[in-house]
């Protein structure tokens, strides 16, 4: 190669002959039975040692989202893990991979949302009746552009995401609340002005508000998901192994397939 | 489908109009904000709360595993984010899946067989002679099949892990040192006798063997280590965000192809 | 459940004691043997046997996709395969998760693009001369909105890229040159008066114009780019078996990482 | 780093800014249009050109596994493209992480089973008599041990695999009937005497018996078999856009969720 070998600056894990250093920690003295693994978790990201508040909001954000029950993410993992149970971590990434836009995205999209909207505006508003008038004309410019606005509505929870107040309230009362978190309760007031009917605001996506607020970069929020999932899915695949269902899964799917001929699409 | 429609049986996350429950428990209102996340990822495998002790333990064992810097799933999320950086859950899932044999699957080699070794024995050993006896018997088994000991020796920590020890201190501090964590300490004692070297216990075998001694399943004692850089994971997409490495890496690599003449493999 | 056991429709494949049908056909007595592996893949998705002009167009398309050389696909698949060897499947799992948005998607977003400008037109242009004034538009159009247009430039073949001419020239043998192929050359001829400098049609974009004019289904274009990778990852790690590689890249990053105190990114 | 920077051969693809080369051919004016997509495949691993009857039997045993209707692996693709349709990729990829030991493994257990016995011979048997024998003595060590013989029974066709004796006769057809497909079909003959009972020699393992003696790497026959299921979850993922069923098949399994009371697995 023409030109210096390339160096990787890091300011995670290193290590040599005797020690492992992790965020410039030495991982075994300071870090292991002296930080919890969702403040790891968060410091990892922010570089900076999370305080108790702000750990105990992440974590709270994190049960939230870590099972849904049989979601397709549960699903998926338990059918990789019954056609490959020699690949524990293949059966997980399988989960994982449902991960996307439809399901776990609504955090990200939502925290996405939230923070163009308050960086369209001037300033942070300063009181509720701002954030009102700012909710409203995003929520109008949503409807404008046939955009759904993420966070609304849930196709279970029609009236009422139980998580969403709860996770509002651990925010409150850690003093993390927010203009992420402002304007999505926001939102919640003011939409069935422009939108004519009355949704809930989804847990997903308070779980977003709230991770925005934390500071934790917009591009990465799904991660967040996608670990406490990661989570869930141990749980699932540890059911799994007790009480099996993905081969009845795949059996009720198989047993009921019908044949159809083939038309091709275009005819 | 002939015969009747199957019931899915299920302890984790159920969910009504008004509720979400999750292990029995209401989520909103009775795990989140006050369960850790690391506590419900143990809940959710053991089915039953886990107490303070267990915890900690169980947390210190996945900051243990959380990172170890650029290792090929650091390199392979890295990587992968370059490539499709619309798909998080893609480049997380394809760090995981290196989570295989050679790296993370030392956590589950070593509880595996530290549990295969006990089964053998009439009891569990009572002193650390029994376990030293024990030890003896299982290394030069693994010598006379010419297998290596999952847990010795490490490529870089070539005297000591700096892991080890401190596990071992902290799963005695709070009262769970079990027969796994015992027989392979004992592994460490006995094994010059046999391999006519002395090799360190490494930090991914005693974190098999305290998971074992947690009474988690072994078939899923990898899905532990795959969480733990989970987390990680997120960490090295954030630093990538910040300080982008994976572009160099794939120049570094292409740059320096060098092309050879094909010759078939068996001629 | 209430209502009805769900049935599950399908063209595709279906079997009972005796028999094992895809497609219609009787796959060991009319299938195995007598149709090609890539007629297969066409024909599963079109429904229809194709041609053995749309074969030769298709299978041009995938032996153009098939292997680029060290891409961060190629790289991902090695790494994987270091640290997982156990599950060849995870390996190939995670090199085809670099089939995103930047390298191999470039072929789905050129097939798009060419149909939402077709779709744009009162009618497919009669003549070159409406070719270029539709794609006159079209690059005005991504321009004014600052959107790249896809299929042109490529970072190493700065001037032309070979597969293209190549391509457009099976194609027109086949008399499969439609409507997509026309206007991506228009684009080629057009470009320069609106950007000020001239780009090559780059190959992946030719293939999504090609496959868009077989009537493949857009949605999926970056599938076939997907499946062509797939081949080149089987030969990638039939090579890495012959001549590894993946621990020297490893090494070379791990041994070249520089720790850099943590700054968080707000300070 | 300390050392030269490190080179990395290939035979596989490079590329100059005029020139594309893939196993030393010119990629645009050699292959393109000229080799098809499975004889590019089987070259990438050989290295060697194929002549057109290793062609028309690597095809035949890819188009035998391209597709098996609803499988794990199409269920899990169609699941993960319900969840995160924003990324064919990652659909592709759940679905192939399916393919391991219990369903596709078959094929590569069934090679290396066929091949590690023949390693035990003296020499290569000369008549059926001498497959015969070699095969009793195969299948009576693996009774002794225990162990199932890969390649033996299914449970759809239990009496015979249709594609057992038509992928036979394609080989012999095509002049390479060699000495794995031999042993297989011994199997066939004589694994009754042994077993008490009679069981089919399966499409799997004989896909396997065929691709060993094409000289295929052993390590990689699971790949292959991914190769050709990536052709079908493409069907499976076009057929799901035309006739979605993953949603069903989700709400089949929700609404059929049975909540449990968790009772801890070791009490």
């Amino acid at each position: 190669m023409t030109g210096p070998v390339p160096q990787y600056p890091t300011s995670l894990g290193t290590s040599d002959a005797d020690t492992i250093t992790l965020l410039g920690q030495n991982l075994a003295e300071d870090l292991m039975g002296k930080v919890g693994f969702g403040e790891l978790a968060l410091w990892m990201v922010t570089l900076k040692r999370p305080t108790p508040s702000e750990v105990r909001v992440f974590e709270a954000v994190l049960v939230a989202l870590a099972d849904h029950g049989f979601t397709p993410t549960a699903i998926g993992a338990r059918i990789t893990f019954l056609s490959a149970p020699d690949s524990v971590q293949g059966a997980i990434a399988a989960g994982l991979l449902g991960g996307g836009s439809r399901f776990l995205g609504v955090t990200e999209d939502c925290g996405q949302f939230l923070a163009a909207t308050l960086a369209q505006a001037d300033a942070v508003p300063a009181d509720e009746a701002g954030f009102d008038e700012l909710a409203l004309t995003a929520v109008k410019q949503a409807r404008a552009a046939r955009k759904l606005v993420p966070g609304l509505g849930h196709p279970v929870h029609k009236v009422r995401d139980p998580r969403t107040p709860v996770l509002s309230k651990i925010a409150a009362e850690e003093g993390l609340r927010g203009p992420h978190l402002s304007l999505f309760e926001a939102i919640g007031r003011v939409h069935p002005q422009v939108l004519g009917r009355t949704l809930p605001l989804n847990g997903a996506g308070v779980c977003g508000a709230v991770l925005a607020d934390l500071g934790l970069p917009l591009e990465l929020l799904r991660g967040f998901a996608i670990l406490a999932r990661c989570a869930g899915l141990v749980g699932q695949l540890a059911e799994e192994l007790r009480t099996p269902i993905a081969s009845d899964i795949y059996m009720s799917v198989d047993r009921n397939a019908v044949y159809v001929a083939p038309t091709p699409p275009s005819e």
